[in-house]
């Protein structure tokens, strides 16, 4: 059975990402899944939220938005509103753990890296696609800010130094301890897909997220089942089809990242 | 290997039901696991969201609320701040799905049931202790609605009558399809443990929630490693784990409501 | 003539106070004051609102809120509507201004107790039923600090310092300087009546709260004619009425507090 | 003992109402209480909040605001907090219920009085001279529309027309029963003193509020102990002072109506 | 005397108008002024604000944001902060009017457009930008709307039609009376100069929009003297260069319409 | 032609300006532009906004208020609202950028200038009159500083001393370098007007803000076309126009400021 788009059921979409999307940020893609288009970018803060001051770990964190017109029907914007709405709290709080949990937060040190995920075009997946964009906007924006401390001065190191300086130089060690990248699948007219359209979306049964390392180990997985309940063995299958989508993924960014690539991990 | 609080891997803490917990709700128990313990309510409102107007169908919709020294730091009113946090937002969203999930809906008719869960007492799992309760104070609800129905008069029956009734009356069947409730589980210390208190939850690796039906079926799984990212033999060994908790819990919630549990899955 | 709920004029309705009923908190009480439920915690800041900051005096605060099907109809969530209403504002600031009537802020030091009072089922007189449930709460927390200090050790009592310590060691004494309780009356049909259930205060003409302190000494007396404006015979009445209830009140706090009782006023 | 500004005890501040001063409202004074001077208008709106929609009856509200540099300090403004505060409230539902307790609401119709009471500059009883200017700009108010209504027709009268019409025309009768008005009451340094000022108030052990009728009825009394709490005998010394204050208030209103005043409680 | 980026006195940075950007908006367009990217989309409502109901014109409204990195430091979040600032409040008021000054509200019949313009990367000129920018989107929305009516069927063009319909069919004109752009003037040092990057604009003395239609009349002109107040005979020169810039602007706005220009003033 | 209100063209409405009007404010004014009524007050802060800190210069700003019965149909309050409008949010930044136009911010020193405006009655030009009416109160606001310090002493002058004392004292200077008032000119049935009052700037079909300093030379300068766009004849002449109205506005603010007209510009 052929899919709303042709695709064949265990087929991703095509994806693209372009680097350096904006010239300000430390980190920055456009990531494209599809007809799905997300700006994924990396800021660097020299502090850490209360919780963490004073204990020389660092934080990643994300926002998520949309454009009003993203979608096939303009919606609100939330600034409007004038307050953030649950799914975009959701998706915010699963981008950040997802981000986090491969990056090394003592070495970080005591700053804040920002991920700001804004959906231009919204086909589905946007926020699958912005943990695997924002994952590429990150070691960007790591590399940058290792590279001045391992050369160890400049004007511009200056304004990046660590809080809490001194020994801290020449640490040209990547703090980032795997790839991570995340897709969707679902279970449709009974059958298992990956990495859903939005139409797709809308009529599944099943809906999961699954987000995986390089090394193939789960960092998050939330599924859901919008309409029946689902069974055990659908669930190992569900998870294997995801599990296929992130490696293709994976792939997908390390030939993005080139030479940097090899820095991940060691 | 003992627990924190002496108890076996596998081994939930108690848990106890108290119905008809607030006199003026349809339905409402107080639900203690260990020494979390959450009010939760069901009450019936005769109108649906926009987004149903017209389609004959109702709605569950939950709210979750902690007192401000449930914790053991005293945290500040959300209605102080004039804004819900994202983890309230989460787990709004949460306990609503997974009580639509075993409701008839079309039988519902167009009326929203609010389920409103707040903690009196906070020791970890009060979401899943929100799942579990809810679904009694919602059974109790219904059976409001359905005996009133089924009777077909009386002063309260009007108040209560559908909103496009008329072919309507004497529907007695209890529109639930099936039973529903939670438990979390994790890995502290590379073991896998059931029912996480407070304590053991701060310092897990991963943390699952696992939401589970009558059939055992599943209706939401969320699983995230706060530190190392987890196998998937090691997801098989929760989700095992997760399914003899729920199994407890619904053999509970069976005793609790008694004579009514046969009228589940009718 | 008798009254909706069978009482006479003058008499009150059952109350019952169980102490320590939160296990994080300092002091915590639920009040029953017949249907009305109200949990009452007493919370430790060491620190005070700027207005206090240098000033070695302390603060006391209360919050109040209701869930929201602890009404007849439910009613929506402040936190939702992201603003606290009027009437809410109204009943904390009342509620605070007992408190502090009968604590010496002086000895208390730089310190804030936030006084949390959730009402969790609502039958008239909440606001009452906070005060008088709220003092147990407040000598309890006030008991733990002062103990603390007394000894004048160990690693709790380091916690809980006071802000500027020192010479303060062994200070004994309760800052608490009377009891303090509550009650309404009203007019209902020409007649004068104490302690109003929810369906008198909504069809009372006036309608008065009381607060007086143990010698009999006020505090705060707020009447309002809802219907006709009343004279200066019935608010003589009404006064006496209030201070009979108020007496009954006091003598159940002292019953509760037991021991302790002895400490306030010394 | 003479008070901070020469007064004796028992003596008034001089106080100056102004009508029409607002081109465009229905009703509307400047009232000046010593230092103290609001502006109160008041706006007929033709509609009723939604709880009397199909009542017949009508409603009077009051908003309450402060000029920023009404006082001494510059206060922040309420709108630039985005939110009103607790002492905001509890004026504004004062002034409501005080001028609501002399109205015919019946008789009104379902229409709403808005009375917008803003502090142009503030020394103390800011709410009491609300009261006591809402007032004057109340019986303006209610004068044009029963005059309006009399005469029966006319453009401007249409735009008037009460909501539910017929037999209405020619309704010549104001709807006020009373005159109303408000004044403070308190004690400072052992002396019971009338209309305190900014400073007196600061330093009172006990502040009262006392809202009378031209009958000398009470509709609203409210005595609070910023200190120590204070006796029976002291509060009727309280009572008989505002009550002597009130009559000269009323005094005031009285000559300010002019011929209007003769169809007060007709 | 050359600038920062080596352009002359009145020279317009390259500009970069890219059509249907966005798929599901009516009309889109990602527009480039040098760095400065802005993605404008126009959205078709079918229904006007309350006060045009009934009148048979149309409205055209202007929303405005900035990604958080578009800028060289990030900025939070309006929708975060839970409020929309100053800025931006102007600048969504100044795209609106400028827009609604070119077209026929009237024949544009009760329907809202909603211009959304996102600020990807910001270099100065935003606000122009984005007037300039979203003409063209607005102009393809319209077009969108005509077409459709004019072939006077078709489910799509249902789902269109007209709030009161009826006669209304066959109508193919554009109800688009002009062009309409803008650009910056500013002096910097002395020289006047036209279209100010970022870098210029911070520094400027003065800053001049200048929104201009097809046929060099004034739409909307705002001059500010940021240090030192600026003279009658500069203000005569800022205008001028001005007007040589929205004439430049209108002739790439030409180019990009192609084929549509010819029905814009018909 | 004659006018609405039969004034000529380019004839002003009657202008007073009450100095001193509230007693607590360093500067106040009450200014009348024909039914226009608005109370501007400068209030002195020792501390400047983040952006400034550390830098040795001072700020100055503006809030901007209606009462909700300034207008003809009562307007809902802002604060009610929760949030400020976009109208008040321009003319705010509008006040500021005028007033701090023509003071010398670093002689201010780190000190802010909160200027508060509040249209009491609203007959069209509520924002020029505020900008006119600011202006004297605050000359008396910095009138109020520099003799305090030229003083060198006293307990009021220690309060208000700079934030960065040493070299400071005797500073007699006033830091004002200019006058500064505005007005508006419009374009009503093809005749240019001088000074619109509500009625006609309700129906003109440009509306235009001219700001100039007492030299003649354009702080500020906004004209919008709200129905045709204009011409550049058109303009020139608006300009003359508005000129006209300033220079006799400026002529009134010397009157007003009697002795201390001399001081500025020195």
């Amino acid at each position: 059975m052929s899919r709303i788009d042709g695709r064949k059921a265990d087929e991703m979409r095509r994806v693209k990402i372009t680097r350096n999307y904006i010239k300000y940020a430390e980190g920055s893609v456009l990531i494209e899944v599809g007809d799905t288009r997300v700006i994924c970018t990396a800021s660097i803060e020299d502090k850490v939220p209360p919780f963490l001051k004073g204990t020389g770990r660092g934080w990643i964190t994300a926002e998520y938005g949309m454009l009003p017109r993203s979608t096939h029907e303009r919606s609100q914007r939330e600034s409007s509103k004038g307050r953030i709405g649950g799914r975009t709290h959701e998706i915010q709080r699963l981008i950040g753990r997802a981000l986090r949990s491969v990056v090394d937060l003592e070495a970080l040190g005591e700053r804040t890296i920002w991920l700001d995920c804004d959906v231009i075009q919204a086909d589905g997946g946007t926020r699958t696609a912005s943990i695997t964009g924002s994952f590429i906007a990150l070691v960007d924006a790591l590399n940058v800010l290792t590279t001045q401390e391992g050369q160890g001065g400049g004007e511009q190191s200056k304004s990046r130094a660590p809080g809490t300086a001194g020994a801290r130089s020449r640490r040209l060690k990547l703090p980032v301890k795997d790839f991570v990248a995340a897709t969707s699948v679902g279970i449709l007219d009974g059958q298992e897909i990956l990495d859903l359209c939005f139409e797709e979306d809308s009529k599944a049964d099943v809906d999961m997220n699954i987000v995986l390392t390089g090394r193939g180990r789960l960092v998050e997985i939330q599924g859901t089942a919008e309409g029946a309940p689902f069974t055990r063995a659908e669930l190992d299958r569900l998870i294997r089809l995801g599990k296929k989508g992130v490696e293709e993924l994976i792939e997908i960014q390390r030939a993005s990242l080139g030479e940097l690539a090899s820095k991940i991990g060691r």
